[in-house]
């Protein structure tokens, strides 16, 4: 019989959603030893948390997220705020001894997030950070791919995300949808939101990144503070662009934007070996394109997978539908689920880590330090 | 305060798993007045029936199914059997006036399927048929383009549904997973299991068919039936081709195979119009591909739209997460349950409806007569 | 050193110019025994002929076409005209002994066609039909991978040729440029001037068609006539879908139409067999989709083969340029006349000859039948 | 009657017979009022140009390039001779009075360049630099769509340039085809040989480009050098990355490599404007993706345009075929010498002279700076 795990959430937005429905959905497809349990959802607007327990089935509220971590019933406390209050909220937790699931980016900085490894390490309680594209399957066959040797050497991995959302001049920044505009609710822009992804994505297809080098632009300088009602100038990077060189010896390529006309989310990524070359797009989340040099030359090309087989080939497809039906970005929470509760059974912790996690917040303070003295930065070990 | 519709649902295979996720994910992302409630779950197995209640939550089991349609706290039943068992399954729930979800085909027949609507009809309750594809965004896209008149006049529709799943000619017939290769259970092949889901998009998004002229074919001639454990003729149709012309007086070419190596469950369909043609392919089901006559003439071009924006432009897309970010090919169904339960509490039951179904039915006589006597033939009025 | 082949060319239209320019480029390109000459160009009007003879550097002219395959200083006819005229002038340079390359299709019909083969198998003469697609690269890798036995059984064979230059009923019929609108010059529609090349293809690659079943329809019923000056029935067909069986067992599905809005010259086909599935699309000539089912199984799916690497694996492009460096559409008519100058030093007729056009001069005539009876109509032998 | 303008040229490489095919192709599809003639051809190996003259009818030989820059009979002379030679060739040829079509790169470096703008500037004499892919059709096209000013205002511009053909490490240096990947005779890697053309074709679109910051890349360290049959030090890069700022405030990312598996010649480039964006690539160098944000919202997205239809909306394809059928890599050259005829008549010269061309050489110099240097370069007025 499957053990509850009491799930405490803080935060009702987008990400709100997509874990609570995560939540739901892994005892249906997933035969986990675990079996999430939505006790409680913690929001300041006390009716908001309880509309948003009647929608998802949230069995009480809280409006201060330091009850909610206090509470005995709750297991396992799931942190879906704006990044400024992540390592308060995850350092608090972690003394409570209640397993932690973080949204990315880990924190604020490297120096926040050294805090909140330390502190659940020192606390021994799992932890995880919802850096959710790992278990996109098509993503995750890619690493399968890697870490089998199928691509020699690596010489190269480019990676853009790409987005339009914020040419409008009037959007305003901060407040319920827009903090990610707001310097000190997000602590950075595309990059923090954004590369952080790609980032996460790179190191653990590709290993460790040694030197970093990079441009950010803010094309709007100012815009409306929801909060403040004032027009104040605009803190966060809009645009930002690096290159640098992983421990491989293979080149780093990177960008992101809110302010590529046409693309809705276009997480991109390519990675070039000496046998075969892996690419990768989120638009068309469940394709990988395969480019594999042992062909026979008169046939070599890119192929397009459609990762969708219900067998073991295609990593999680076979506890969905039959070949061809593709599952959504939604499903890439549930597997994240799945894996923590897996993780917590068999004492191997699913990745990312806050730890793993501490590693692409590394690479953001550099890759940030750099744009900022427009020098060259190594990045310092975890 | 929603009001609870309690679900009696007959089968568990692929589809029972489908329906399920859909009632259960329908509250988390719409708001209806109904809101379903898994009362019961059917099957001959008990082992099974408790099995799959456990993972979906059921409240309880039923072994035989017309204890269950018999049941008084059930409002709907919702049938995912073998297509042998739906009419009579179905004439019994209409009978005690249960709301009734049945899987596609409607029938084994024309036939079948005429009494079937008249045995819902007469009992006033309320009928949908699973044709999901229809409550694709991108194909409820197309739907809302040709009803805004953007197409003009319509010359050619043509679609096609191609596997390549039975090309090993040790695959058995019949039992489960197979029934779909048993003539008995199945009352066709590739025609009714997959052209049956290309004739109900066509007839919605271009009307009435008015003659057709088929082909098809029955490339392994006998296979192993599962259940007699004999080598014995296979009855179905492996591949099914054919053409005709709709009432607006549009071309039709339609085709489908299991036999189509390197195909997964590619249905698509491509409706071109004066002025505008459309294109839509279920492997990429997130994409709608639009060529627009009206744009300037030096940047004309088939786009590519990806269905994703959170926002009335796309259907049921602002029920989900941010503009890029695709869903799967189950939200199709959780799209027709919402529909479905508003039906209920309007009074304006969504399509497909029983009678809606039977235009499908008489089409598949249609191209089977005609298959069988190398005739063209005239569609029957429903 | 290279023999001159002194070619009269008689027609300067679309075909004209595409011929004359592989005349010019094949000595540039391949090292062939024969080099063409442009000896004299043939057309009624004298200006035009004096035109084209100087934009293309012929040497002389003609105005009448008797005189042209009389000459002594010509070695081979290049027939350019409309359909109604190839009989009769390839007939005739046969009894003066030219080598013939005639633009498709072959003939009128297959009677006409049958007298044409007669004429050349008699006279001995060298001869070809411009089924020029049959050497763009892709399609030839094609038939390499087809004659290397790596498709295994064949299943399925589609072929549409989709266009929408008519859909304007104001475009009237008849005269240049327009000769393929009117039925007494071009014999029949899209089935004659599109279907025939997918046809030439199909058998080519899938061998002979045994039965066919087939429609065609008028969209636009009259058209002003620019040779009589009056609205005038229209009498070929705008669009003509026809399924059947090829010998080898497989299904054929074919489309053509110039009604499909968006698509300019979409010349698909694809080919399903048991092990290896192949699709090419005229839009895209310099790619070849390959499907190759021994691909370990988590990494199969469609290759996109960009044909164009300068080696032997690519058939011709060893010729051209750089790998990824694409040519194009002319470059069939270079390779066709590439391989005829071979087959005239060799004795190896290059493929197709007037016997080989014939075969699809004949599907065509039963395909046209079928149209008109509304039965299935069995293909006679060549 | 067109003017002859009597060619010299020097180099019959992979280049040569480009140049040669163009010179050839003009008249065919060009109305201009000069004509080239093929007058001599200039190798240091007499059998070799005798037997290029043979193939592509040069009336003369030369083994001197110095006797054909003097010769009376020349009026341009093209260089297609590698890079250390193109400013000592270009001077000479200036001093002669010839008009000069030289290969790209101008020259070694910015300094090279600069004296060779002066050379042909003082002598008055027609200029140009064979950057061809601003004579693609979908590349004009999108340069037309940015002066019509559809973008708006301009945020990104991304260009790549992916090969892979020099992974083999046992591929030798120098000598002839491999002559590219000797520091002496092409000055630089892939900077100079493949992102010359991209940030050819970025000025042109995007204007001026003021500061950047670059890496390189030499992966194979050594390798055997054909001319001196010892193994020597690599000194180009195999792989650059660049970005930068263009002086309208848009951001350059900028990638070159022949280390990318899978990437034959992989020219890509993105801009990315406000109402506007276009996407382009050589590997189907007959599309440009045109995003138009002033598309309805329910159907905007990403539109594949074919750049073929024989009307003035496509640049060029006026003079080809027909609407579908595309032209190859090798036209780019056949509409530069056309627009070149047409700038020698009319006296407004066709981009991109020397001093154009004069603007990447200074932008390569600044990239290769800052990979050295390690720091941001500021990029010096032409």
């Amino acid at each position: 019989m499957a053990k509850p795990l009491n799930i405490g959430m803080i935060g009702y937005g987008f990400m709100g959603r997509a874990h609570s429905n995560a939540y739901v959905q892994v005892p249906h497809f997933f035969d986990t030893k675990y079996t999430p349990v939505l006790k409680a959802i913690c929001a300041r607007d006390e009716a908001k948390a309880k509309a948003f327990a009647a929608q998802w089935g949230y069995e009480s509220i809280e409006t201060d997220w330091r009850k909610l971590v206090a509470r005995k019933d709750i297991d396992a406390i799931d942190i879906c705020v704006p990044n400024n209050l992540h390592a308060e909220i995850a350092i608090e937790a972690a003394k409570n001894k209640k397993a932690i699931l973080c949204e990315k980016p880990l924190a604020m900085n490297g120096a926040e997030g050294r805090k909140m490894v330390d502190a659940v390490e020192k606390a021994g309680v799992a932890n995880t950070v919802w850096y959710n594209y790992r278990r996109i399957p098509a993503v995750t066959l890619a690493k399968r791919l890697v870490d089998e040797g199928k691509l020699g050497k690596i010489f190269h991995y480019r990676a853009k995300f790409l987005q339009d959302w914020t040419i409008k001049a009037d959007l305003p920044q901060g407040g319920q949808g827009l903090w990610r505009l707001d310097i000190n609710a997000a602590g950075a822009g595309v990059s923090g939101d954004l590369l952080a992804h790609c980032i996460d994505t790179a190191i653990w297809l590709n290993g460790r990144m040694d030197t970093v080098c990079c441009m950010t632009e803010t094309f709007v300088k100012e815009r409306m503070h929801n909060l403040t009602g004032k027009v104040e100038k605009v803190g966060i990077d809009d645009a930002c662009i690096f290159f640098g060189k992983f421990a491989n010896g293979s080149l780093a390529n990177f960008e992101s934007t809110r302010y590529a006309r046409g693309h809705k989310a276009l997480y991109t990524f390519e990675i070039n070996g000496e046998n075969m070359s892996l690419a990768w797009d989120l638009h068309d989340l469940h394709r990988l394109q395969v480019f594999d040099y042992r062909d026979e030359g008169k046939i070599r090309g890119w192929k397009s997978v459609h990762v969708s087989d219900n067998s073991p080939d295609h990593p999680y497809m076979d506890k969905w539908w039959v070949p061809g039906l593709a599952i959504g970005y939604d499903a890439s929470f549930t597997h994240q689920v799945a894996d923590f509760l897996t993780g917590l059974d068999t004492g191997k912790p699913a990745s990312p880590t806050f730890r793993d996690a501490l590693e692409t917040q590394l690479i953001l303070d550099a890759i940030l330090d750099s744009a900022k003295s427009k020098k060259w930065v190594e990045v310092p070990k975890v």
